[in-house]
């Protein structure tokens, strides 16, 4: 494809206007100032439109799409003990599967390209995204909640399975982590062979991590005074490439550990304000030199994969946070949206406009009223874009969205398969 | 125009389906469960549409889109005298035309149907307003930096023609209301002035207040510990309908004033975020029984007219405030985001959807992935619709944009101009 005379976001982040950028199979072939020699297919032109790189989605639970706006206006443990965990128990295979792919729609029309998933059901969640062409890294998290032996339990069953079935599948598109639930849903000898067991497999780790006061609390008290950075480092469990969730609730010794260990910090800020769990100090986080990518967390606690939003949302909570408003610029807002994002993922070919790279694009429309004037492309994209601006999303080369329409997925289907398995899961609890 | 089985939002904010709603000239004249008798023209079908009354932004600077992304990253005190105050020298009355109608392009893109709008050249804000069709509590800030006689002011002089040529205007749409800048930007002898001036012209009252800590804390040194609320109060500037916008900074007793004044909070959660002003909390001004509105303020501290953002940024920010997540609903949210506003700008038969209303509408679309399944629609638009899945937005009875498409505003025009008057006042500063 061949886009043409467009305004694009080059590998810095730095806006280059009048330029053409092709892609090749999978890969970005040229970019420059001028038309390129040979075939590239379709030409896209560039009129009123700005090409970036796409975005990385650092923290999500896909399928949970299934239960948007479910126990709304809940404290965390009624909503967990009477909403959330009644219906994850009635789960079905085809259930995750269409909320998955329903998922992968909403991520596409939001241009998020690849996602970082824990959830049930591996093996769905991977036909939901090979079907839709994005990518993702997939995890189920392990959860102690009995005595079952390390070897026995079925997410270590599982993750030695589908390592083998889908590790590096469709090119590259998927890829398999380990993952362990949170410091307060395990115990010590389970988080020591589960990194142990990442490092066998080599494959990365996602967890969470210091979500609310009270974990960081409790874990201090449970462990010799040690928070759930500091236990969770003791454990092994950032040995491998470690994404960890939140990290709402950090001391100063955190942040040296985890940039000692190369962990990325996923923010969820549009989560961590619904659930009045804090606000993440990323202007902390990027001064202390530890990589930052984003998250949605699922959409029961967003209520939705509005990329756009929840960077607007990260660059505005920490300023508010750290009483300053200069904090965060929009240059690494958006960084930590792609290549803060792809480093977590282990991939180092994406996440950055640059030949060579994978063909990882969206293209968002700038002649609508929020977009206009220009003083400032960058400002303009994290603070006055709507999600729905994107009208091309192109993952490994491929258009996968475009102006509405969806080129692997059937749209309807998906809406009417996700609604028919949730009237099914709610029946089977009475609802 | 006749909305055939759709699903709606009723005068109480609640979901009702399969409604036929109806409007003749500017106002609603059906709302029922079958198909009214009479011809209304124009019958739209509802099939995967949600109407609901549209959105009041309760405070905003409108024609500042000239500066959108103009002096990001700096801390106020440079932002203002470096930026935003060199700009506002060089403004002209073409400029603020184009810049206010483009702001209202971007309003009626995201459903706002009526404004209260703090901006220089009146005349200009009214024709631009206009032309677009919407509507717009208008008023020129007061602020005090020279010694001129009350009555010599321009501002005073220009609101008394003003009120003559503009109030009431186009059946109502336009209003005319007095300003008082702020308490720091004012002194006591012209905030009393103007309170009296107000209840002379039987005008409402537009003011800043409690934006900042520091405001918050010079004003009690200023005015005998006294906070802005108290020291306004005393002043008489709540003697007429007033908009309070921001109030960040409140103590226990403000609260009390504010709901025995029946002034209107007008919360400004981006702003106050991206300023790193603070958080206002909008639980307590609830509890307390203040009436709540939701405003943009202007695009150079927001930067977008976003309303459905500028409503799940309210309802999200309440709670990490308020430390409980079922702090502020979806309902509550809602209801400040119209009837909230209406109340504010003194239009009794607007803001919500009831017969005899004005026909003040807005279309969302729900055949969009983040927008299903629907456990519960409210938190739907609130948390998970898009700014752009609005599609259609009618005020007193007209369409005026309608998929993309504006039926008042050349669209190309309105950016084509602001930008090329953006220019023009960028090179008299020699930018």
């Amino acid at each position: 494809m061949l886009f043409k005379d467009i305004t694009i976001l080059d590998e810095n982040l730095d806006v280059q206007t009048n330029m053409y950028v092709a892609t090749k199979d999978d890969r970005v072939a040229y970019i420059g100032k001028t038309m390129p020699q040979g075939d590239f297919g379709e030409v896209y032109s560039g009129k009123d439109r700005l090409l970036m790189t796409g975005f990385f989605n650092a923290h999500a639970h896909s399928a949970m799409t299934l239960m948007r706006g479910y126990g709304e206006n809940m404290v965390l443990q009624d909503w967990l003990s009477k909403r959330i965990w009644p219906f994850e128990s009635k789960l079905t295979s085809k259930a995750v599967y269409w909320g998955t792919l329903l998922a992968m729609a909403e991520s596409l029309r939001f241009g998020i390209v690849s996602t970082s998933d824990m959830y049930f059901f591996i093996p769905d969640i991977a036909k939901a995204v090979i079907d839709s062409g994005a990518k993702n890294n997939i995890s189920n998290a392990l959860v102690v909640n009995s005595d079952i032996p390390f070897e026995e339990r079925s997410e270590v069953k599982e993750l030695r399975v589908v390592k083998k079935v889908f590790d590096g599948a469709e090119n590259g598109r998927i890829k398999i982590d380990a993952s362990l639930h949170a410091e307060y849903t395990s115990n010590e000898d389970v988080a020591r062979k589960l990194a142990d067991l990442a490092k066998e497999l080599d494959v990365n780790m996602q967890v969470h991590v210091a979500e609310t006061k009270l974990e960081f609390e409790e874990c201090k008290q449970r462990h010799d005074g040690r928070t759930p950075v500091r236990y969770l480092a003791d454990c092994g469990i950032f040995d491998t490439r470690t994404t960890a969730a939140h990290c709402v609730w950090l001391d100063d010794e955190d942040y040296d550990i985890l940039r000692e260990k190369g962990v990325t910090v996923a923010t969820n800020p549009v989560s961590n304000l619904k659930l009045a769990s804090g606000i993440c100090d990323t202007a902390k986080v990027l001064d202390k030199g530890v990589n930052l990518a984003i998250g949605t967390d699922s959409v029961t606690s967003n209520n939705s994969l509005n990329f756009i939003e929840e960077i607007k949302t990260l660059a505005l909570v920490s300023k508010v946070r750290a009483g300053d408003p200069t904090a965060v610029t929009p240059k690494q807002a958006l960084y930590a949206a792609t290549k803060g994002g792809a480093i977590a993922q282990g991939r180092d070919d994406c996440g950055q406009l640059k030949v060579g790279n994978k063909a990882d694009i969206i293209v968002m429309r700038t002649d609508v009223p929020n977009m206009r004037p220009v003083h400032d492309a960058l400002s303009n994209i994290v603070y006055s874009a709507s999600g729905s601006d994107i009208v091309l999303t192109m993952v490994d080369g491929k258009v996968l969205y475009k102006d509405g329409e969806y080129k692997t997925i059937d749209i309807d289907k998906a809406i009417y398969e996700t609604e028919r398995a949730t009237q099914e899961i709610l029946s089977s609890l009475g609802e």
